[in-house]
């Protein structure tokens, strides 16, 4: 039987070869939830990159730009770290390049995985549904907040691990772990998020909407890969 | 308010400074269990080494000596990693020179802490009650397993964090994940670690006694504080 490992923090990716693994990165907030929500309307590809220099030379080429660092917009950029920014027909068919704190370094750490997937609670179902229709072992890579373990990208974790179990081994701890938080939390995300010290320092941003919106599961069908060094639309 | 946080993996290490905090060190299965059972059963002190050769040097010197790897006894050493090994009167007034495979590197990267205790499910109350007393924030730092979080250090660091909320806050969200595993596993702590590849594993090698033994709650007052090198019963 094939199984599912849940890196808890990029800090822990040493431990996970991703070889031969079919990888899903989280960063609930906000970036995986941004780069979902861009894919449902209809960007044509998103670039992530590590450093917000290499971003802004993208425009050259054509690109939108999105920036982010501590939970803030970096200023001048077209885009920051809000969903609601990607709902407009200005995205439309659009190349979108972007770096933030946390997300683009998680994904850049699962790079040379099989296949590379964008997970979000706006897309958990398609994204478990193509995970159940592939035969590799699964990495779920939590992108955490510098380092650290968050509440946020370990539930998810647990909800899309949950949707794999019929098919896919959850031996490993970390699995468990998120699972069972997942189990706790899940008839009030919102609520249970209160408590945590990354959603109070969001908070403090103004991104109340953006946190509610970003836990709201199945919105969108669309699942973005990495398809070379660019996220595009997963064809199904 | 001073806090509490919790290291999930020695390999999240990095990201905490034990300068000025209270750090309790935690490896259920089984080097904390065996270490609090030793001092309950009246070692006068526990050398706890990185390396089998450096262990081995320590006979020389007057020393019982116990070395696990892989969760087996090495061969030639008085004592695997059994809490039972830990009960007799053999060990009255005696030192011990010990290593493990998690136990003593998680010790090890807790050194230049204001304190650092030994903590386990036997002597958690006395742990909590010293901890109280204290005015330093607290990091409790689980062993795990090889880098990888595992379910029974991380609910033991549930079980002691909320003995201490009154007094400390757990903004932490690794905190805040180990609690809520707690409250889900505590009534039935075995059935739930029964899910566990670590657990699978070390049933593999007939410790189902030691497992069992290890999740009882409060047997024990003694705790265990490093001095200098060694550890030593805490004088209250």
């Amino acid at each position: 039987m094939k199984r599912i490992d849940v890196c808890l923090s990029p800090d822990l990716m040493h431990l996970y070869d991703v070889q031969e693994k079919a990888v899903v990165v989280v960063d609930i907030l906000r970036a995986t939830s941004c780069m979902t929500t861009a894919m449902a309307h209809g960007v044509s590809s998103i670039m992530p990159v590590a450093e917000v220099a290499a971003c802004e030379a993208l425009r050259a080429k054509g690109y939108l730009t999105a920036a982010e660092r501590g939970g803030e917009k970096v200023e001048g950029f077209d885009f920051g770290n809000s969903p609601f920014e990607y709902m407009s027909d200005e995205i439309k068919g659009k190349k979108i390049g972007v770096t933030t704190t946390n997300g683009t370094r998680a994904i850049s750490l699962s790079k040379g995985a099989k296949t590379l997937l964008i997970g979000a609670f706006l897309n958990l179902s398609s994204v478990a549904k193509f995970l159940n229709q592939q035969e590799h072992d699964i990495l779920i890579v939590c992108a955490g907040w510098k380092g650290h373990v968050n509440l946020e990208d370990t539930l998810f974790a647990g909800a899309l691990a949950e949707q794999l179990t019929a098919k896919f081994s959850r031996a490993c701890d970390s699995t468990l772990v998120a699972i069972t938080l997942y189990h706790a939390a899940k008839h009030d995300m919102l609520g249970f998020l209160q408590n945590s010290s990354h959603v109070q320092r969001l908070k403090n941003l103004n991104i109340e909407k953006d946190i509610a919106f970003s836990l709201q599961i199945d919105q969108y069908d669309a699942v973005a890969v990495l398809e070379g060094e660019e996220l595009v639309g997963l064809k199904r």
